[in-house]
């Protein structure tokens, strides 16, 4: 690699990109189909940056809490996998699915099979083969608690008025729950499980504790972030590909394209990125863009790996 | 990185592959689409591997020529973006398809602009793109003569039979041609912009040629490769991002999980993968799986990768 | 009209009918996918016609009672249409779908709003509207309330069994109202929606009942039929039109075809036909084709229409 | 049937009619997918019936020539199934298509097969068979030459400058042409196989011609238009039943719930409305709406379907 910043440089970086973003005039609309998350105001900003080892670098509003929505469709995942292992490929595929993250159309083709477990439908039946198998007592905390662990702080949690909005308006998922179970791929009651997909969407973490908490996808085998997860370098290799591959919705390879590594985001206005063998990027910007992407979060995260030389590619 | 072979012992896990794989039992089916490509013995296996500096390392059947068919795709690509520069993307996308290489349906429901300049609707943009901006001399050879130069041979050459059979069987892809043409995203006549098309697919190249041509994309800027294909660092970075997302055909997904690079495959069987810093790898084998990608070279690749720990997560 | 036969001739023709069908060997399989179906004997076959005045003439077993399905959606129709008028229209289209009865995709193309009211989705929508608009003692049992008045018998009622099959299957049906209501197109509660539309299909009638309870739609404002249903001429037409164009699921088109007259089937084996300003046929058999229309019925309705001279064409 | 009128008081009704015509203001857009249709004032009016006997009733513009366009996928039809008989349905089906008339997704999901002859794949699978198996010297002007003899009018021919433009900007129809050769549903040059359907497309004709041409499908075995087609009673149901099923596009159901008669329209303008046992009507006026129906012409046929009593439902 042709050159490394070190920590002073890169958090000169961060509070120099948090300085730039905050003049931002182009920032996006706050996502309106949950009603709950309409309220926050499009001027925060926050970005952190988790190297293997050491605490994170932090700029902006990189210790506020946000709705991390989809972003906990990785911790999801990888919660899945420790219980049911590989067999959880033969429920959900891995491909990106070419459409909206919530569209029906593929699992008709596909006979209730979701194409990949970062589309909703994908990550319902994750919720799915978590509540069938984790210990009574885990069942309905099992995310939230991996989270806690992931990023070493107990006071995560879900944000109860984003839960109550999600079970408020939250049909369309119903609708996939009942779909996936008339095609044998929901084996619990879909009111339940749903519950459980709603309630991981609204945990609400900072950019800090999420830094935290995605490094661990970075470490191959190696750094203080290793281990904690209990997740192997070969595993955590594969969910980076499947992050790369469909992290960001429709225009994953967009994203693909522009920051260079792999990348998951939500509609909370936060994206993760890991960067194998270097560490975890996390911005946060309330303000989407049509394809439920932050703007400013995305931008920022560009030019992060851009200066940082980050990109994979 | 953890560890880095030398040329001795790269060149040793090549001949240990090229044994293993002459015993495999499992190889797949030839392409039956073309007449042509249904010919060629199952046997053959080829490897290369080309480090950014000094001569391809090769084993097995590495000098033998293949149809290259999709892989030139990539050389295709990189003419149209050396005429038209990102004016190219206002004509084709830079995402998944989610569907099969050679779908309509897409097409259809986004008004004839293709997913991506991968599948076979993008490439026939991108030839129409090269007729209409090449000089008149260069318009029919342009992606040969590229592709010539790369590997420093001028010898390599269209097989015209096989080109011959393309014609023959080609009327897919002609409906696809005058579908865009109907939505206005061809300015060519469909018969030329198809046959140039075809004469691009039916270059016959060697796993050792492939090699040469391809290490640019990984040259990030150095090494001996660098320079002599006219593209940027960062124009290479964002063909490799492509090439991850959707250069094998609808499992892009999953090979981004098994090799962890790059890579453009072509029912021809062979399969170019890109490691970025580091080289390019390309394996050929004739038997295909159900989805067109080579069953020992995705093998080979997959082996390749791990062994010289070039995954890029 | 060229001929017409008389009361006499008519019964010959249906004995006729009935015993030859009794010999048939191509009878078609019963539905599977509600348990409660499957345990019908393909034996049956039974067959009335009802003249605009007069008691209907019966063949075979045509006393028999059996799972009206998803005729019971032109019962729904008329009742909903009673409620609100021409304003349903709004929520359902008018127009074949192309896709099978169940499908959820067209749906997702055009945001919620059915293709017409005989598919399920469609049938649901006017569950809802009833729900919404019947008064509350009759909103569970408007439709049953209607055939029963329609044919003149009380005993007329809801086998509970498969009622309770549809309940426990109908996954399905729920993911549509879900999705529905995601998009504003269903106002209730969805269990309670689906509860009616699997009350309805429930409904058991012979087919001399049902030729008493369809023959208003041939009435045309005359015979005696006309005036209990309390719907205009007009509005018979135009029912009548609509099962034209869809009452036979996906192949409307060709039993158009073959009987020339308006028909509604359902996965109970049983067909309705109504021949404006003539009468209405029903026959039963509960054995399918693979598209969910009933092998034997059909066959009897084409001959009956023929050696009636009744098709409209 | 309760009333019918004598030809003195068609021509009453069809004048009144006519007047009305001139009068209204909401007259549609002239198509503009073929610039040479886009001159035609949109001031023209023309109505024509044909009772079973005798000459047709006019009124307006009824003898002026305007292009049939999909209005010849009629005698196309009646053309192929005399050379080919009910083979003709093992390459084109017999359904609505649920699509708009030039979709290429539903020939894509049904392996090169049309969903019916009257969209333009099938109606261009149909000019295949007439140029495969109609003799050499009439191949061309098969269908030209069956409407003159329907018309008993030699003067009748192609609007050579329409034949033109349709051949300058088919390239949809080209594709639709290559795609179904690519499936093995053509078996003709595509260029030549859509100039024949270019060439029937293009063929000028008056209400006044086109209600004599088309009555033998009222005929029913009777009257002076009987026979002269060559078409059994039987073929003349079954294209009726086709007409009614999806004779106007995608809203064929709503023309059937507004007219009640087997109708077939063409972007020119014209609409064909057949009644069965009575006779047939055909109305002209250059203005569509959004689906590519006439305005006017819709609303004069449902208008005298009304007067007439000869809705068949």
């Amino acid at each position: 690699m042709p050159y490394q910043l070190d920590r002073t440089e890169i958090q000169s970086l961060l509070d120099e990109i948090a300085g730039r973003m905050a003049g931002e005039v182009d920032r996006g609309e706050v996502a309106n189909y949950i009603p709950e998350l309409a309220n926050i105001s499009l001027n925060h900003f926050g970005i952190a940056v988790a190297p293997l080892d050491g605490p994170p670098l932090l700029a902006g509003d990189a210790d506020l809490s946000f709705s991390i929505q989809s972003i906990s469709k990785v911790f999801g995942l990888v919660v899945a996998l420790d219980l049911v292992g590989a067999t959880l490929w033969r429920r959900v595929g891995r491909e990106p699915s070419g459409d909206p993250f919530n569209s029906i159309v593929q699992l008709e083709f596909e006979r209730g099979k979701p194409r990949n477990p970062f589309i909703n439908p994908g990550a319902i039946v994750v919720s799915d083969l978590i509540l069938q198998n984790a210990e009574n007592a885990k069942k309905m905390h099992s995310v939230l608690d991996f989270c806690r662990k992931l990023a070493e702080d107990p006071e995560i949690s879900v944000d109860e008025a984003v839960f109550a909005s999600e079970v408020a308006t939250g049909n369309r998922n119903r609708a996939l729950a009942f779909f996936m179970m008339a095609e044998g791929n929901i084996e619990g009651d879909p009111a339940t499980v749903t519950e459980h997909y709603f309630r991981q969407c609204s945990i609400a973490m900072s950019c800090s504790q999420l830094a935290m908490a995605t490094r661990f996808l970075a470490a191959r085998g190696k750094g203080t972030a290793d281990g904690k997860a209990g997740v192997s370098p070969e595993r955590a290799r594969r969910i980076n590909a499947l992050m790369m591959a469909c992290g960001c919705y429709d225009p994953s390879g967009e994203v693909a394209f522009r920051v260079g590594l792999p990348c998951k985001s939500g509609v909370g206005g936060g994206i993760v990125a890991v960067a194998p063998g270097r560490g975890s990027v996390v911005a946060w910007s309330p303000g989407l863009d049509d394809k439920g992407n932050s703007v400013l979060a995305l931008k920022a995260l560009e030019e992060v790996a851009l200066r940082l030389n980050w990109s994979v590619f």
